[in-house]
């Protein structure tokens, strides 16, 4: 594993054996059948899972051929999160556009700040961000499309995680930094095909690369359908922020010539397609969910944010519209926590709530505690296109697992072992995570990076970085020094 | 102090030290001017701030009568936080009404719980309830009305915390477990006169007992108006839920005689007074808005609980109108994190993302980071009566205080150190906590019970009640024994 510039690789000296056997776990599987051992275990061969059932069962068929035998002691086995809307090379920048106006948040903030950023900056940031990911459960993201993929590509590598790494491409649109500018059609379309064949597949399979829109108003049509053909043609996906705000959809419509929004634009140009992962999706109507469940367009909702800048998608109407609905932390300027678990619990309330909006009256059943599991787990799966390996824990996928202590203060009494997952865990129960059948933390140890050492890159990278991109915070309060 | 049949005494021994400077903090006093000493201390003289300002002032104003002198390393000092609605006496309950309605929740689920406890039962919850206040920072907090006050004493004592403690009182209102009864108003009032007597001013002056009405669906008119009366001449204050739901306001209205709801007729009756805590207050309108405000009564803003039951609080026109909004996380049953940091950041969410339903967007610039930690603090301490004694960090004020350590994953980089603490922060950060002069949590560890104890405790109790009351959940997916 490369480790760099940086010096950040942890002395964690994972044990490369390649049989184990989890056991003595409430395993909650999220296969096709809603399985949960309430005393099970699972078999692990090298990077996959080889066996699944009754503790008792596994142990008495594996243990002669198992190299280690961990009893987990009662706590809580899940498949690992899947993130699907994450910008990691924006975690440097967390808190530098809180309760800001969209346009200060992007044009002088989040644009100065990309702009300005190196790849040893983006290695860091995703570094930092990893971190972070790992200690909310996670295994598997999906960038959102960020600044330097190569940087992200390292750091993914080293921290062990499974990742959809994606470029950030635009070939149109006003008020861009000047030093930034504007790719032409050809340079974006090159650079990530170079990209993907630099990075795709790599780091034991774990690295993919997908293609990436920023927003229709930062793309011509020229490059939407050359990414789409590109896409098929590679067998990939595309990730792309799709109807945010209803500015958007005005822009189109004047633009595109269409009656209502992005949407519909993308459903007229023949870009809706399976592997298509879309971003937020607030501002859509009916006729346009149709569209998305149509063409099974994935749909990654990222509920902080949308409180925050964008409004309140129509999660319970795409579900029932057949949707593959996950969710996504969005980046750090955006949340500011990159939790898939805080993700989790918000999810459910602001759904519940928004029924006050849209039938009178919250809804306390709607988006109960299995549905939230599904799109933190077999959803985000689906939404990543790597369903056949990751998303729940069955014979032949990956083992990419967490473990969840729930015997603290912040989990008992257990009544309902399931709604206690998704309304009261938090990361602090997340003690442990298996990406690719090998640990990345243990006893909330994060083994392949030296975390404090991240912490200390990321302060000092991230002051620079904000020096060099001129960006001054104005100050809260009556701060004395 | 008392540990009775629990055994739960931890083996803290708590220095005793009259004396004590704690520096090189960041400390954000939340005082009327909004100071923050980018390198600050305080001064502790026995249970007050003695003085506060410049670490460099401070340490050679005091090191020399200073017992202890403790170096924060540059970690973040607040006010202690204050929890202004919970149910401690519902911490058992956790997990046992989730993705139910209302009805439901009600008499199926929390009624069965609440007529089965014993005064035994309320101890262990409120102490296991105490536990997760502390570990989110929770100084003080306000009991919304729960069972068996004395056993609530008893666990606020040995904890080290201060609160508002109130019991749960009806004297009408149907559906009522035939077991537990309605008992006559001057049985309600009598009781409640008991407990102030026993229990006001208990504990170095910690406790102080407020007198509670349910919710007006439960109350006859003389038990409001005695209540009302009462707590004038005790000079405490009355804890009451408002407004919660549609269906209150109907049946006031038609019972009452009023043209809307709780809020008018209980201005009809002349019982919003300064010493009232309304908690939730959702179903309000404009008038009614006017009334609270004219009469100074405080709100309890408790958006998870809001968002999953009754509905969005408008709390931006109650801000507007100079109401004084804090933040309360409601009972576990109802939440189930009952962290309030975690509600700073959910009600910065969802009253910023609630601008769409009012005017077309969201919000972003909406309650600013600042306006959220006012909630937590001044506006808490504010709500409980008792801002001349806690909510800001000032000279003459009690040592009621919270250590962040803000290096971690969750808050790194820190651009901006006051939204960090709102955005970012979690419990995770939360390292230590005095009450009253004394430290009830240090390096994260619960210092006056033993934790493991009161989980143990907690599981056992909280089973046994369940079968006691009957209540049995559903499972959840597919469950392999």
């Amino acid at each position: 594993m490369e480790t760099k510039s940086s010096g950040v690789a942890g002395g964690g000296s994972v044990s490369e054996s390649s049989t184990m056997i989890l056991h003595n776990a409430v395993v909650v599987t999220m296969d096709s059948d809603c399985r949960v051992f309430q005393n099970g275990a699972v078999f692990i061969d090298k990077d996959k899972i080889k066996a699944i059932g009754q503790s008792p069962d596994i142990l008495q068929q594996f243990s002669h051929v198992a190299h280690h035998i961990l009893d987990l002691h009662g706590q809580i086995l899940l498949p690992g999160f899947v993130n699907t809307h994450v910008h990691t090379s924006q975690q440097l920048g967390r808190g530098i556009a809180d309760d800001v106006d969209l346009m200060t948040w992007l044009h002088h903030r989040i644009w100065p700040y990309e702009s300005n950023m190196t790849e040893e900056d983006s290695y860091i940031s995703t570094l930092l961000c990893g971190v972070e990911l790992i200690h909310s459960g996670v295994t598997c993201f999906a960038e959102a499309g960020g600044q330097h993929v190569t940087g992200m590509a390292r750091a993914v590598e080293l921290l062990g995680l499974r990742a959809c790494l994606t470029d950030s491409v635009m070939d149109s649109g006003d008020g861009l930094p000047p030093s930034w500018g504007i790719r032409t059609t050809d340079e974006c379309l090159q650079s990530q095909m170079k990209l993907y064949e630099k990075h795709n597949n790599t780091a034991d399979g774990r690295i993919r690369i997908w293609l990436g829109i920023r927003t229709v108003m930062n793309s011509t049509d020229r490059l939407l359908l050359e990414t789409r053909d590109a896409a098929r043609e590679l067998k990939t996906g595309i990730h792309m922020h799709v109807a945010e705000i209803p500015y958007e959809n005005q822009v189109v419509m004047e633009t595109r010539k269409v009656d209502h929004g992005t949407v519909t634009f993308l459903d007229k140009i023949d870009f809706l397609q399976e592997n298509l992962l879309a971003a937020h999706t607030v501002c859509i109507n009916d006729t346009e969910i149709g569209f998305l469940s149509r063409s099974g367009v994935k749909v990654s909702h990222c509920p902080a944010s949308a409180m925050r800048m964008l409004g309140f998608a129509r999660i319970r109407e795409m579900l029932n519209a057949g949707i593959t609905v996950s969710l996504g932390t969005d980046g750090a300027p955006s949340n500011n926590r990159m939790s898939i678990v805080d993700e989790m619990y918000l999810a459910s309330l602001i759904n519940k709530g928004r029924e006050v909006y849209e039938n009178g009256a919250t809804d306390p059943t709607a988006f109960p505690a299995e549905t939230l599991l599904k799109m933190v787990t077999i959803n985000g799966a689906k939404s990543v296109l790597w369903d056949n390996e990751i998303g729940s824990l069955e014979i032949g996928k990956k083992a990419d697992m967490v473990v969840i202590n729930p015997f603290s203060w912040s989990m008992v009494p257990i009544h309902d072992c399931i709604s206690n997952l998704v309304y009261c865990m938090r990361t602090e129960n997340i003690v442990s995570v298996m990406c690719n059948g090998r640990w990345i933390m243990r006893d909330k140890m994060i083994l392949n990076v030296d975390e404090e050492e991240v912490i200390s890159l990321a302060k000092e990278a991230s002051s620079k970085l904000l020096r060099r991109a001129g960006i001054k915070l104005p100050s809260r309060m009556n701060v004395i020094h």
